[in-house]
């Protein structure tokens, strides 16, 4: 259950009958939650009015009580209502994790504390988006929408169906919230899905589907307060592959940098992307093009809120290379359009580039992949571009 | 650090500049921090609006959450001050406890993680009022004030003084807060110190006292924002012992239990409080009164937030003996005096007796120990009866 489904007290109560529910037509029911409606985003802000720039082990420190209190009024709410149930915590959850502090992964969950509370009847309720590095003995999260990740996690150890409960039901041609015309999908591949998921659609993590997808866990991703059927994502078959176009997807807050004539590129190019890796800066789309002094012009996106890591990159890059200059373009989305059936058909980007073209859409940056193509494009464009994508191919 | 002196950031970054400075003029800084400011009651209060009765295991899962919160805050200030600096909560720190939830008591401390980080030149910032029940692998927490008790505890398993930082400059004779005339003690044996705190004086827990005292821990309770003396607790010294009275502590919200015409005394009274401490209700003052049909009545004291647990105990009683009856007193607070010099001088008692006769204050119970004498008296009595008792002993 994700935070936007326990964000009041009688909408956790909600979920809980609906837990008690699950109990009783399945035999054993582990729940993974996450923080309390906005309760993340005010623990930052929380961190960042202590300071300017919190020690990332302290920040998940201080995040990981989130959960914590959303586990246990859950667990309380359960036990009222005479269920037998048990909050964890990472740590107490037996998952381990490693990684740098913020962005941990899961190595691996110790799921035998689990297995004996299930055995002697519980509904075990366990904390999302946290774990416990036993390296260090620290506390750490696992990076927004890591909860996703924890269920899914859980689900392939425990060789289990999952369900991801949500705001919306099911995933949708596009984001709901920004077309309201979007259709519900009754079924998409974990390929598919995997794309949307990292090209930005909001209603599940990218990380947790790959995990799904590599231990075969069913996944249903549906309504948490309304009894509808959601979205199946499973292995493709046969008649997903008619389809064209799936679905599209749009991520807001990202910025272009551009490095204007870099010089040895066969060096220097190397040595940026390195760099930003060091960071854990996730660059997402890149272009580059090469002048004739031999010298390049590249582009690439990230995530707005990355800019602070991207500047200090680069200013140790002009360090290196001191006569390249910089250009920076923020307020841009990304709208990408999503189908496994691209691969298969082209014409697809043809289509595009005419749409955009002309309703005089400018993008700063396109780029493809097997089964998706995407455009930077003027946050302010983005509405009209996705009500026209979505009309041109129906979804 | 107690939680009303963190209860702002701006509170907060006030404690990290002091903690800097001490970490100046001593080699080694251990900071045990309870909840900011309310955190505490508002996470209780959340979960009385989750549930009816919150399960107590889940409770202390809850309420945990709030030191967490403080010591990452505290120790990312430190951070941005240069400071090498590391938040542990009550299992990382090495906190064992053990008991009932919401009630545990601090079994032993293992040491090992925090020396190791005060070795690498870390202030260790711990989260006071809570630790792990390793038997039973649950997050545990000590009670109301926990955070004294944590942070003697440490001092005692260290070998090292402890300071006490709290919103009032030491201890006075009488709460500040009540009575504005009060004055600050310059030092107080721990035998007065851990019998003011049990009869309700708010400024530490008589716990940690009690520790203090068999560990020889030499304590300091000073104001947290401000650079004063405060109040040195120590064993007993000549000049302390010329005093009658030291000072006077009030508890409120007390409640009043009377069994009229319970029979069987020889075997019901000890039913009675045993079946009291299975609840974990702390009993406070009893008077007990043989009537001439061989029952007897008899009264209690106990905190107004029992009161579920009492009720629940006297039904229990009732099954069993159908015939006495009961009545419930509440708006009741309990006045104390205290002063080790009542061992050797009498005269004390008729003194109080003569004043609150004196004055028309009525009392319902009174009990006397070695160096103290308690009264309850009702609620809207209390600040006149303090008055009078301040003025009477000069205190």
């Amino acid at each position: 259950y994700g935070g936007s489904s326990l964000s009041s007290m009688e909408k956790m109560k909600a979920i809980a009958k609906r837990i008690k529910a699950a109990k009783v037509s399945h035999t054993q029911v582990v729940v993974v939650v996450s923080a309390m409606g906005q309760t993340t985003n005010n623990l930052i802000k929380m961190a960042n009015s202590a300071v300017k720039n919190p020690t990332k082990r302290e920040l998940d420190m201080l995040l990981s009580t989130g959960e914590q209190v959303s586990t246990s009024l859950l667990a309380m709410m359960l036990n009222e209502m005479d269920e037998k149930a048990m909050s964890l915590n990472g740590f107490q959850a037996g998952i381990q994790t490693e990684g740098l502090y913020t962005k941990n992964k899961i190595k691996d969950i110790d799921i035998t504390r689990i297995k004996q509370y299930l055995n002697d009847d519980y509904i075990v309720v366990i904390t999302g988006f946290q774990g416990y590095n036993p390296l260090i003995g620290d506390i750490t999260t696992l990076g927004r929408g890591g909860s996703d990740t924890t269920a899914v996690a859980l689900a392939a150890k425990f060789n289990c169906p999952c369900d991801i409960f949500t705001d919306v039901d099911g995933i949708h041609t596009v984001d709901p919230r920004r077309y309201q015309d979007a259709k519900r999908l009754e079924s998409i591949t974990y390929e598919e899905m995997s794309e949307l998921a990292f090209l930005g659609a909001r209603v599940m993590e990218g990380r947790a589907v790959e995990i799904a997808q590599k231990y075969g866990v069913k996944l249903r991703v549906a309504q948490a307060h309304a009894n509808t059927q959601g979205t199946i994502i499973k292995e493709k078959d046969a008649m997903i592959e008619e389809k064209h176009i799936t679905g599209i997807s749009v991520k807001d807050d990202i910025m272009m940098i551009t490095l204007h004539r870099l010089p040895s590129p066969e060096k220097s190019v190397a040595e940026l992307f390195s760099k930003l890796a060091d960071q854990e800066i996730n660059v997402d789309m890149i272009s580059q093009t090469l002048l004739e002094d031999g010298t390049i012009s590249i582009a690439f996106t990230c995530d707005s809120e990355e800019i602070e890591g991207v500047r200090e990159t680069i200013n140790a890059m002009h360090a290196q290379y001191p006569d390249f200059f910089v250009d920076e373009d923020s307020e841009l989305s990304k709208v990408s359009v999503v189908g496994i059936g691209m691969r298969s058909q082209s014409g697809v980007a043809a289509r595009m580039f005419r749409l955009l073209s002309h309703n005089q859409i400018t993008f700063k940056l396109v780029t493809t992949s097997d089964i998706s193509i995407s455009y930077t494009i003027p946050t302010q464009n983005i509405d009209q571009t996705v009500a026209l994508i979505a009309k041109e191919f129906n979804l």
